[in-house]
């Protein structure tokens, strides 16, 4: 298999633009239906793992690291030694307007898709 | 060089999630740039290229190719069979948003970022 290529966070900054940063972060095809995800309430490893669009482990593991990395996710260990949980924080909770965006638009101009998985709306 | 991966538009569906289609669309480090580069009026190959982020011209090339097959931008060819523009077409105008809370999320979030690509902003 592949080696991953090194997590987003750590990629040298490409300008000032603040477009292209917030892409730094989380501008890949994975990252935020992750997030996503914990928006909607999941916890686990195994959660993430059995969304739809069929995640491989080793690139979860890689994007759940990242997100870690750079604050917009907490892992909590489970008393006991139990499965870990991730929580957004609240600079990853920040993300709801971009993911609102994203779901918006697709809503709008991809046929066929449905919004199952409900990221909650504020405000509407 | 390696070989580019297929134009995202040409991937499968991996859901029906609109996060998930909008993202197999426009879910990398430099679809957004291109589009952002094209609402601040830029048209030509060689403008994109010229943006501070440095992006590759075989990137640039795959990137306008599946902004075009996607509907989201069109290409014009220039008479007298100069340089092509290209240009946003109304559905790719309406990824504004998208945009947007990109922007207003990098600002807020991430330190030292500045919005010298000035995305046209509506209603405010």
């Amino acid at each position: 298999m592949p080696k991953q290529p090194a997590p987003v966070a750590s990629s040298p900054r490409r300008s000032c633009c603040p477009v292209a940063c917030t892409l730094d972060l989380i501008g890949d095809r994975w990252t935020l239906l992750v997030v996503r995800d914990l928006f909607a309430g999941r916890t686990r490893f195994a959660d993430f793992a059995r969304a739809p669009e069929g995640i491989a482990s080793n690139i979860l593991t890689q994007r759940l690291e990242a997100l870690v990395a750079t604050g917009l996710v907490e892992r909590r260990a489970e008393a006991g030694g139990g499965h870990a949980h991730y929580h957004l924080t609240e600079r990853g909770r920040s993300l709801r307007p971009v993911l609102e965006a994203l779901s918006a638009w697709g809503l709008e101009h991809i046929d066929g898709t449905e919004a199952r998985v409900q990221v909650p709306q504020e405000g509407r």
